[in-house]
């Protein structure tokens, strides 16, 4: 068989299955052909082997039963491969001033306890005290009131609650902010950590000659009726890692500096012993 | 911000993954590379939006939640987006008279028993007797002795050994090819049926207005020293479903048909009450 009837087999592969489609709702159908021409194309071009599909198959089903309620390992491979940064990128709304967006991670759960304005997130998270304030405001400066700002972080060891066995909640609440849109509270200084890498996601990093480390950083999730949910963290300015964050979420304008104060009171009065660190960090959302 | 700073934003995102596999060895690069272009491409040409992504990871969480020793929801989703026939179509050697190949599936597993030469694959199976013989060569003409013969098939009612909750084995069994590389076996008339599709894969094609059903076929692995595995199927002339196969398998060399005799004796002079079926079939094998 010639190389030009290889390449028509292969096309009418392609064909037959994209006509398969055809009937399907306009945006399953675009979506579904798209992502068959796509991933045919990828086959294609690098003459995929019998070999690399089965480790294919077999790298989908060890995430698959890697996953649970405490781990996910599909959002652990879509940020290594950049799809999540991406659909953040695509989706994020074009309105200069709007605080940037990053990915969301695989690390929020929707059980955390609500704290009051100027409370403690980190509920037993070690690490050193970290007070975080700003406000929430929109694109024409309006205050927000009443928003809701759910925080979620890994403690000074680089992990969150959920990867201890231990069940614990901690280093996760959410607050409102004040009537003029103002947050506050205490949290501790995140650490740079390594994403989850003793499985199939870990292995393609180790393979590929990637490192797993992610900058230290706060989660945010911003949401507040009539306005765009924000969801975004805050990196610390210096970290280590801010130019190989293993998923790719590093912006400038999410670069903050954290101050240190080794003794003193912070703005609310408390003065921890050993110190503490202030963070000062604006958000600003979009109408919808 | 412009159309076209959003298009380069979303291409620096592309850009920087793409670079982050720059330190992987030739092959995993070029797979890994290609891949995020083709993911990204996807992504961007259908604006994948956040609920879109979201859906996807609760897809790959659900199917690997499905997967075990006797489900394989992977191999299904390749299968029905025609990744499995395609990666055939890539790989099948291009030599004229050579066996086409077709789609592995999700059923076949190493545990089924060896069978004499005329033997039964049905090993309690429920369905009409069918009487399946030919011979394996190569390409030259070239009789292989010794070739070993994986088969494994779906009962009348469409429904392999694995995919009933008792842990029975039937419809499975292997078998070597006698000295003028001729093979004869007592297997079942496979009939048509769905692919599983009580799964994320089944909703997909329903959601999609396609239909699960495969036309009836009897799955063949042969191997032999010096010879490339050949894989495939024998199906049914007459099926309903020869022109919808669910996972794109059909090919018209591998239809043939199954003649029915209401009596009278099979070639190797067993009469089965009710008739019998006869199939023969010949399996051109490539030299290494």
């Amino acid at each position: 068989m010639t190389e030009t009837l290889a390449a028509e087999r292969e096309q009418a592969v392609t064909d037959e299955v994209v006509a398969s489609f055809d009937g399907a709702g306009p945006r399953l159908r675009e979506v579904l052909q798209s992502l068959v021409r796509h991933l045919h194309g990828f086959a294609r071009e690098v003459r995929l082997s019998e070999r690399e599909w089965e480790a294919a198959i077999a790298f989908l089903t060890r995430a698959g039963h890697l996953t649970d309620d405490r781990r996910q390992e599909f959002i652990l491979l879509s940020d290594v491969l950049g799809l999540s940064m991406l659909t953040v990128a695509i989706n994020e709304p074009q309105t200069p001033g709007a605080t940037e967006a990053t990915v969301f991670g695989p690390f929020f759960h929707d059980e955390a306890p609500e704290i009051p304005l100027g409370g403690d997130i980190a509920r037993g998270a070690a690490g050193t005290p970290c007070y975080v304030s700003g406000q929430v405001r929109d694109t024409d400066g309006k205050p927000i009131a009443d928003a809701r700002i759910d925080v979620w972080e890994a403690d000074e060891d680089g992990f969150y609650d959920v990867q201890y066995a231990d069940n614990r909640s901690a280093g996760r609440a959410w607050l409102r902010t004040g009537p003029d849109g103002e947050y506050r509270f205490w949290s501790v200084l995140p650490a740079p950590y390594p994403i989850p890498h003793d499985g199939p996601v870990g292995d393609l990093l180790a393979a590929a000659g990637r490192g797993p480390m992610r900058p230290a950083h706060l989660h945010f999730m911003v949401t507040a009726p009539g306005y765009r949910r924000l969801i975004t963290h805050i990196f610390l300015a210096g970290d280590p890692h801010l130019g190989d964050d293993a998923v790719f979420g590093v912006k400038e304008s999410l670069v903050v500096e954290a101050v240190r104060h080794e003794s003193g009171p912070a703005p609310d009065g408390t003065a921890p012993e050993g110190g503490w660190a202030g963070i000062e960090f604006d958000l600003v959302l979009v109408q919808h």
